[in-house]
């Protein structure tokens, strides 16, 4: 008999729909004990969290998030909210004993994050950070490769991700759709939004950065504010490059940006060791470019895995070999990851938990700190 | 008030799980007042079929297909058993009043089809044929960009289907998992299953084809059948090529085969007009390649469009620029198509009716016909 | 001591530059006991020819290419005409004595290419026909992989040679810049211009080609002839396709045309085996796309292979790794392959001659013949 | 009548090979009034310099370059011997009156190039630095480009060159083949080797470079030295990271390394506009890719230009559309530049001279001081 996971989820804006279709697809391809059931969605505009309810399923709703964390028919909280709000709800969450989903970033800095990993820990609540470009499946398969020691000694890493989205001047900031261009609800601009996504694959696949150097800029420094209606300076990064170091002496490059003309979500990455290279981008998911230096040396060149066969991570469980999946896959594997641990807490996590994410913040704040110092900066780890 | 579509699902393979997919996805993403129910499915093996109907939220299940198609609670029938069956089904279905979803081919050869073309055109009930390439927004797109007269006159039309899945002498015939390779349930081999996509693609896109001269092999002659366990002649084609010439003047070669090693499920087609031209590929899906002669001679190029924008067919419904979608959209997507054609069935259809699959069931005739025979085959028009 | 060829060039046009290149450049990067001499260069016009003599270090030039072959101070002739020229200039050389060097394809047609092998082969002298493609790294490279049988069975077999220089109807056909417009010049269109490339590599790659079947077209039915200023009949073939079948079995689909939009010179193949394939484009010639089934499945890609280390045909002799060879890079291959055979003569030719021309010829004429006819033709082998 | 300019080189290594291949070329491709005549060729292995001079047709050979340097016979001065002479020889030259054409980087460091600027500006004669990737035609197009102001706003700027043949530790240092792994004779390692070539496109595209914070790594620390026969301390660097601001407000990364495994010599950049963005790679070289943001929304993509059309840099000078150029066309269309401007010494200069080599070199040393600092450090504009 499976045993019923009932979620209640805050926030219903876009990852609010990507992790609904993550509840909604987990037991039409993957078997597992524990199962989500949508129970409650929660927003402060009745009538619009109505209608995600029903669309989606979800068996109530609710328009005070304090209410539904409440709630004794609720299993575990899944917060879809602005990151400026992810602790308060976090903790009142781990309060009400409830297990915590909660989207990237963990919180707005070090401090923040702290809070929430002592609290969760000492609660022994299960708890994931949604760092969900882990799960594609060329991406998975690029750890195991890695893990495996198969690269010998690692000496580069890389890592880009670039949109260009935000160029025109005209876009205005904040507001429900665009708290992402406002400090305030945001934390930071690039940083905390696509740099987080890079630094979480890189210490997932490469381990702990210990320094780094970087560099910031706000290329347009006023626009109107969605809120007020009126001109207020921009006080996000709009782009961030920075220069690091990892623990097992590799060097790294990281680059994000909204200014990228051409490149709409390509976040990639390089990491080359001694006897083997990997490298990936997001526009083209399902592929994995692998190089091996033990192949003869005429016929060394890189190749293109497509990872769509059934011995590929993930990729058994959906089509047959050739066929690509898309970018929601992603949430529905990390999804897969955590009823897993639940149904066997004994097993290693293959997912991003408080403490791991919180370590991806340390090295947001230090990345922060460095671009508005111009010192290299030191990472405190998790 | 929406209007409920009660489908009733025969057969629960790959492709009763790839519609099932598209049944549970339809109203999370799109909008349509005529919305799709799961009401029954049915299958031979009672445990197995109703282990499917649990996973995939059926209301029931049946195992006879004849109970099914009786039932009052029902609408629409999708057929998803081999390609001998489709006939006597979906004329089981007309009788009933159903409306049918079939899966492809539309049937053995002309002859049945025509058959049914017949009976469903008298009863005026809405049909479908499952030929989910089209609805890839990339597919759309160029769809769009031809029926537009941007590429002037066409010259030439080329595409492929390769795969490299039945190379191995030790793979068996037939049987539940492998009547592909089983003349008697598929009609044909690769034509039937892999050409008619290609050719579907074709007709829609750049219009009817009026002669074909086609090559088939056999590669490996004998094969264990599954059933009985002996070696037995294998009298499906492996591979089949053919010339063709389209009604629009234009020349066209296409190819087919599992025997392409490196090859998954590389679909492809590329046109050549007077002023662009566009190619595509299903391993890369969510890109069109897209040559347009009239930029200045100096930036010329073939441009990879990523068609993932809110301006791309269908990709608005989804997620943001940048993220891809996979294969099983496809089947998704032409559901929409479906639903919003009983929404208002004035409009002209965009998703392939018996009539149209008929079509592609005479190319298919006259390149076996072609292929038997060494001589160049006039196409019968649907 | 080196052993001086001293050529003498018939044509200065377009493959006069490329064959000049060759001679220029060979002793540069190899080292071959025979070497040429630009002894001289003959052409009707002799400001035009003496100009070009000049340019490229010809020690003399002629107008009269009867009094070229006659002589004493001249080894070799190389003979750059348009096609229509070949057998007659290439029987007066073999009578007074002259190695030959002759421009592609070998002559206009069967018939006058035996005529030329019969005289060559009586005679005993070395004999070359250009087919520069064979020589570039990645081509040779692809060779020696299939030469060495690590394909094991081959199934599969594809080629096009993909032009759009022709689209306009304004383009005019014949005189010296246009000849490969006009038939009485050329003998045929894109088959003799340009398949005849694909055939000769498809030949010396996978053997012998044993039936064909064709189609060609001609889109523009008139242009204004360049010499007589009037609108006359088009008589080449602007685009051609055929199928056909090899003696080991494969199965091939040929196809060009001067009219894919987009494509400047897209000569391409993929030959598939049972545990490799392997294919190429001209427009990213040095590399080689390969695959290999003996790789781990879950490693499996196609790889890249940038043909241009040291140990890749050719390559070392030139630059280090990953420094880009061109298209004329080719010549001075064929041409080191050419003079090493004078060093050595009793070591297997690597370079196409007159009978292996002869039978590419053949397989032209079954095209053609097959085009006319609408019927499958054998082809005559060499 | 042509001008002849008599060459003395210095130097028959890698680059002596590349630049004796411009010599050669050139007039059989390029028309100019002043042209190059290959005087003579100088080294110290008697032997080894007179074979040099035959296979390349150099009049004559010395052994002692202040010998050559003093010829009456000679016009310019082409020094391709190790970084640590170019300042003593460049200086030598400038007193005997020679034009010269230094191979790249300037100098050790901006102390000695601010020396050789001084002396050859007073002097007035012509000089040229060999950054040759500025003169591939994709190159020249992506500066004409820019230069035309057609990408507005200017954000980002990345680019790399990685390398990957150092990472055995039995590779051994200095000696002939090695100075580049001998800091004594280099001057730096991948900074003075690489990046230079990175730096200089950079700046000839994208203007100034203002300030930069950088990291070194020498991966292995010991190697043989070829000289001595003994383990040494590596003293250059293996990799070099660096983040740049330039003078127009763009935000640049740039990275360099011979540990990158699967790279051979991967020359890339990529520059971000407000409306256009343009990037290549030197293992493609023919092509840029080219995103014009002008395109309806619909038609947007990254356009691969393959630049071997007759409107594009150089390319109407070899072969028609669609047939590449490699590496070593990049020497010739430099010295048809330097050339051209002997001809017309009032035109713009198309390359890069000693003033602007030093601009290039006070990046380098910025970068290195950088990296022993730790600090951001303001880069010196010459």
């Amino acid at each position: 008999m499976k045993k019923q996971i009932r979620i209640g989820l805050i926030g219903y804006g876009f990852m609010g729909r990507t992790h609904s279709n993550a509840y909604s697809q987990l037991d039409h391809f993957f078997d597992t004990q524990h199962v989500p059931v949508r129970q409650a969605v929660c927003g402060r505009n009745e009538e619009a969290v109505k209608e995600f309810a029903e669309k989606w399923g979800y068996a109530s709703y609710e328009t005070d998030w304090r209410e539904l964390v409440k709630r004794d028919d609720i299993d575990a909280i899944d917060i879809c909210t602005p990151n400026n709000s992810h602790a308060e709800i976090a903790l009142e969450c781990i309060k009400h004993g409830k297990m915590v989903l909660c989207e990237k970033p963990l919180a707005l800095n070090g401090e923040e994050g702290e809070a929430m990993v002592k609290a969760i820990e000492e609660s022994g609540l299960p708890n994931l950070v949604w760092y969900n470009y882990r799960f594609l499946p060329a991406v998975t398969h690029a750890k195991n490769i890695v893990a495996a020691g198969e690269l010998g000694r690692i000496f580069h890493y890389r890592a880009n991700f670039l949109q260009d989205w935000t160029i025109s001047e005209d876009l205005p900031q904040g507001g429900a759709a665009l708290w992402r261009l406002d400090a305030a609800a945001a934390g930071s601009g690039v940083t905390g939004d696509l740099l987080a996504h890079c630094i979480d694959t890189a210490r997932w696949i490469n381990g702990n950065i210990v320094s780094v150097s970087a560099m910031t800029e706000t290329f347009i420094k006023e626009r109107v504010h969605q809120e007020t209606g009126e001109k207020q300076a921009v006080t996000i990064d709009d782009a961030c490059s920075f220069l690091a170091r990892f623990e097992n002496g590799s060097l790294a490059i990281f680059e994000s940006t909204r200014y990228a003309r051409g490149h709409k979500a390509l976040k990639t990455f390089e990491i080359n060791g001694e006897h083997k290279s990997l490298s990936w981008d997001l526009h083209d998911l399902n592929r994995l470019s692998y190089f091996d230096h033990g192949v003869p040396s005429d016929r060394r060149g890189w190749s293109s895995i497509h990872c769509s066969d059934g011995d590929q991570p993930y990729a058994g469980n959906w089509w047959v070999p050739g066929l690509c999946l898309g970018y929601e896959h992603s949430f529905t594997h990390g999804l897969y990851e955590f009823m897993k641990s639940l149904d066997d807490p004994s097993a290693e996590k293959q997912y991003p938990d408080f403490r791991h994410a919180l370590g991806t913040q340390y090295v947001c704040d230090a990345v922060l700190e460095s671009a508005r110092t111009g010192q290299w900066v030191e990472v405190k780890q998790s």
